[in-house]
């Protein structure tokens, strides 16, 4: 069975930490959600175990475990997913244990999938991944180096040889076509197609590349 | 400020709400979640108050308040909102204190708003609303009575003269266009447009109708 790992922390944006969640267990992929903690928080706390994420217009999610870097890795994970929301994104941007984690799944032997989205892509310019192609919410778009190739897509998938396939995307707006290329990447397309079927979509936003 | 009250129950379709809640609140509205309970629920329960629900994909959503009929009426919010997912859908449709508040919010002199998506709109045959165009996800459209003017489009606008305007969409892909429409007849054209601006749709989905 595939398996994610998808990060969740105080003002993660939580229409796209839900649209990747669910969506993925509709494809069948076992999703486990891991907090980040953050000191500090500006969001306060909650007496729950894990702690409820207070995401970003105030939804509150219980993750399904506190992140174990020790237990969170790409022996585990077939994918690590990133997902937007400027608080949420900066906690795992700043997070040391994030940061090892994605280079981790970047340079495993066994090729695994990385996700981010919106704020999420700052990860990558944290992590120090290698220059690639890559795209994010247009308001971090300045932040990246010009090693990468930063285009303005809906959906960037790079695929250096050897390393985790890098999937990066912009918004809400772009979630669904986020989630569907990686169910396409995990599962295939006719896994993609069964999934889409059943949602619903205007006809003209269910084709990838958009 | 313009008021929205949103139900949510265990088996609630966690995009459909955190979609709904989410962008309403962007749109500057105030949003309410309100729990449903269901006696020997199918999910378990919780220690937190209100109970976590345990929605249709196992995210976990703390509501804001569990529902008081006596302090959830349409002299409190504009708008009432009904989201899918088929366990929660039938608990709010066979829910007595559910099918009295939307007639609450129907027959309310200053108008209101209903909003229904996806297997959501079953509350509207349940309440017994009068026939009127509705739409709903097509896995439950044979449900509906002759007397309701099924349509199968993307998001139905039904402003019955005197009564509440209803807003019915089909599933989770159309749960953008459907809160779009909400934010339109709530707070204005020009308000859509600027929340829609930052979320970063692919150019085809923004329009409505679509
Ligand atoms: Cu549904």
């Amino acid at each position: 069975m595939v398996k994610a790992l998808i990060l969740i922390a105080d003002g993660t944006e939580e229409m796209e930490f839900t649209i990747v969640y669910d969506t993925l267990i509709r494809a069948g992929i076992e999703c486990t959600s891991a907090f980040i903690p953050r000191g500090l928080s500006p969001y306060g706390s909650s007496d729950t175990s894990p702690p409820l994420a207070v995401c970003s217009r105030q939804v509150k999610i219980l993750p399904d475990i506190t992140l174990d870097p020790l237990s969170a890795g790409p022996e585990k994970y077939d994918a690590l997913i990133i997902p937007g929301g400027m608080g949420g994104a900066v906690t795992m941007a700043e997070s040391t244990e994030v940061q090892n984690l994605v280079r981790s799944y970047y340079n495993h032997p066994e090729k695994r999938t990385i996700g981010m989205i919106c704020a999420g892509s700052k990860v990558a310019i944290t992590a120090k991944l290698p220059g690639q192609p890559i795209t994010s919410h247009p308001s971090v778009q300045s932040e990246f180096p010009e090693h990468f190739e930063y285009k303005e897509q809906n959906v960037v998938v790079s695929a250096v040889p050897g390393k985790a396939t890098l999937v990066t995307s912009r918004g809400p707006g772009t979630a669904f076509p986020f989630v569907f290329t990686l169910i396409e990447l995990l599962c295939g397309k006719d896994k993609r197609d069964e999934v889409v079927g059943p949602m619903i979509f205007p006809s003209c936003t269910t084709g990838y590349p958009f």
